[in-house]
């Protein structure tokens, strides 16, 4: 806008204003998330902090680690995701702070983090212990990790606290089962449906990295609950969509999906997350 | 606050946050919102994001092109909305950067703005083709321009590029139907139900530019599914009220709306959005 | 991050940024949330606006004030909590702002404060009667004071302007049905369900100012729906948690909760908000 004048400079605005995301199962229609907003503003008042979703379905750490792994590549680096699906809290589960990719992630050790560190193959991964409690909102709450250890600790590192002043380094982290496919000696992938979405495009965990171009181009057939699907498409909308027609597409969060022109693929394969999703060569 | 001390004024603060409000049928308890935030924060760490609404029912670009008419008015001059209902995502539909109203609008071509440049009689109305893909990111995806395109195009302005620079100025857009009602030449009025709110309150299309306070005191008589609503009322709570009685009252959006004191009106005429509304003098 | 640089200090970015929360009932569905974030952006551009919720059941202002309470504490002195479930907007309800527990609180006077003014014991509270049109968006809606009250004089509060500049100082306010719990002679305690949240948790309104670990040691007996609960618990996830048991444990706003492990204790109990719950001294 040629109205605005002077500017100050990206990294001026990033190094006053830290990023941290918020992806939870506390949905919006309780206090919790304020009150993990009020946390982390009380201690860094120069937080910006971005909701990814906090509809997570509850418990479902398998769902919330899908979504941060789709959202946090475009974030920048330094970003500080905190990721809260929680259902040991209080338990002896550990809190983590993982250094990974560039950018930050703070939750629970229950695998929530697995996928961000194994897809794609990224390099060097740093995990942490929170065990400084000095860092913590006290009394912590034997209920509420989120508020009174994740949301303090991720305003003491947007503050400049390094992670080793937070927690004590440790070698590993618990994980999910893998988010990468099998592949035959043959090249049949065996994947899975790992997400829904709203629009009902069934999300596989399926990337270029093992099924090519050539692979497509040479005929794969993608089944899926015992039906084929042989069309690869490029567009949501293209002008040759048939009717009903089930398709692969290459979707946004670099997975291949199965999707149908303006349909719900979902419904009309009464598909749901975890199913079976095979590429045969033909 | 007393306790403030000094400020930044607000032209300032507007110079180096300016606001891009988000308006999309992305959902809340998918990634895609926060995949579109990362990406204007990635180019513009001082945007300052603003959540209008995501839950536009999928693909329903004139329930959005309603939502934006209304939310826009109270947002200041300079304002980026970004409004992203998008079935031909992927197909030869145009993206667009649409300056009116002294605010800036980006989203696909497909009359998700109609409402905005119809209504009420704004002036003159610049429109650009965003084909510029070097503000794009890069790869951009098939299916998800929300995050690959509008987004940084919206963040580039917000850094103080250019609309010049961002597309190529075109002279048209694709319109919705019109959302100005029909009047006939014996002054009566045929409109339709655009919206129907959380509170059951149905919005018509009828502004006082059709309908004037001497009508109403002369006894306009308003018709909707067969009923008569005789009465105009001020208050939502108007101590008179008496019960389940229908009325009409000047809504907030500007527009004529069917109420009842503390009931849904839409259910107790189980109407719809798209149902006629018929004003006619006595 | 070590990356980050200078900063800023804390407080230097709480004087330019005063925080505004919202806590409405106005859902995520509809332009009044965005509606509101513009009128508050247009007159202090550099308000840090935080979502508690919108999704409020329409009219409940008992949820809202409970919702309020829990939220608050973890935000800083200063913050404006602007809470808007206005079933009475229209009507000659009072617009109010009330200093209390270092925060402020704009809204109507229906009893949304009453809960954050009682509990836990607080020092003055300083009320003042909103009635300076001067500091209103003008036309002043009929049906939208969220938007045309609430919202411009929260923003020139955090502006600067005083409580006195924006209204009258006036000696009382609404109040709903008192959130202590009665407690008898014997020491027997009659409270109720204040709140059931997305886990199905039932929030009590009975705190450690009534129910003392020493009780709680000597036997004390939940009744709730006719069952007695015995346990209490100190973590969610506690090993030895045995299945679909029932247990007492405090809660993170501080109230008892009853709970059970990883399922919903109002689904075992088909309880629901305003059912009794009495602790009885065995």
């Amino acid at each position: 806008m040629k109205e605005a004048g002077p500017r100050v400079s990206a990294s001026e605005v990033a190094a006053k204003s830290p990023i941290i995301t918020l992806l939870t199962d506390f949905g919006n229609t309780d206090y919790f998330v304020g009150a993990v907003k009020g946390a982390i503003l009380t201690i860094n008042p120069a937080a910006r902090i971005v909701d990814i979703t906090h509809e997570i379905p509850a418990h479902d750490v398998a769902q919330a680690a899908f979504m941060l792994l789709a959202a946090c590549p475009t974030f920048p680096p330094g970003t500080i995701h905190l990721a809260v699906v929680d259902p040991g809290v209080g338990s002896s589960r550990r809190a983590l702070l993982i250094r990974a990719r560039a950018q930050y992630f703070i939750g629970p050790d229950n695998g929530i983090f697995s996928y961000v560190c194994e897809r794609p193959k990224i390099g060097a991964v740093e995990v942490f212990h929170l065990n400084k409690a000095k860092y913590f909102r006290q009394p912590v709450s034997q209920t509420f990790n989120g508020r009174d250890v994740f949301a303090p600790v991720a305003a003491a590192l947007s503050n400049g606290i390094q992670p080793e002043q937070l927690g004590t380094r440790i070698p590993d982290y618990i994980r999910l089962p893998s988010i990468v496919p099998e592949v035959s000696r043959k090249g049949e992938i065996k994947g899975r449906i790992v997400h829904i979405d709203r629009f009902g495009n069934c999300v596989t965990n399926i990337s270029q990295a093992e099924l090519s171009a050539e692979m497509i181009e040479a005929g794969a057939r993608l089944i899926i609950r015992g039906k084929i699907v042989k069309s690869f498409r490029n567009f949501f909308a293209e002008d040759t969509a048939t009717r009903d027609e089930l398709f692969g597409i290459w979707g946004s969060a670099g997975f291949l999906e199965i999707a149908a022109a303006n349909k719900s693929a979902a419904k009309l394969l009464k598909a749901k997350r975890g199913d079976a999703v095979t590429i045969a060569r033909t």
